[in-house]
């Protein structure tokens, strides 16, 4: 394969979302978490490919979606009424931040923080490691 | 559940890492790539649940494992030679950045990003909605 230079532009956006004060039953049932993060993500424009979840005990909740465009995730706390979630998508064909205001609406926190990071910038020359 | 105040410590530790300039053929094999990410969560410290990967036409792979501490990721772009990976861990058995030094050297890019943010810390005080 012949390499490319990547463009200037990001290859992806990647929002960190934490959320406080949430309601601890919404933050310990894996199949609404799941489908929370399948609907962010059809919301955000991004495509579904797989959705995986885990529960933990006595309780919590991690649960993933694989995107087409890279992937959307979210740990829970509910003992804190805390959880921590992720949107990544790469391309400019998605808004991920639609996907957190959906979230946002959706877990009613009592407060969250909102990250926006840009993934795939290249913000320093490339060094060759054998120079 | 009765609702307990998170600790201030933050609940975990997230390491955002970008590569640039990593040989092709690595970033085009989801099972070395799924096996790389295992590999380097179990350096962290990290235990997997699953582990999940789906390989993009022409090229591109995501791979993602959930782990009993959060979630390791890794999305590529052989065409740029570009490899985009997180290592989130919560609680303080962990070490994600031993992790992300694992993939580099398996990786091996002529470049890389490493940033590291503390999730679930609350940066400002709860504003309840109803106020």
């Amino acid at each position: 394969m012949e390499l490319s230079e990547p463009t200037p532009q990001a290859l992806g956006t990647h929002c960190l979302l934490d959320l406080f004060g949430c309601p601890s039953d919404l933050l310990d049932d894996p199949e609404w978490l799941t489908h929370l993060l399948a609907q962010s993500a059809a919301m955000a424009g991004a495509t579904v490919l797989s959705a995986h979840h885990h529960r933990f005990e006595p309780h919590g909740v991690s649960a993933l979606c694989v995107l087409s465009e890279s992937h959307i995730s979210i740990h829970t706390w509910p003992e804190f009424g805390t959880a921590s979630a992720d949107v990544y998508t790469c391309g400019d064909s998605c808004t991920p931040q639609v996907a957190c205001a959906w979230m946002i609406e959706q877990l009613r926190p009592e407060g969250h923080d909102l990250r926006v990071v840009d993934r795939g910038v290249r913000t320093r020359p490339l060094v060759s490691a054998h120079r």
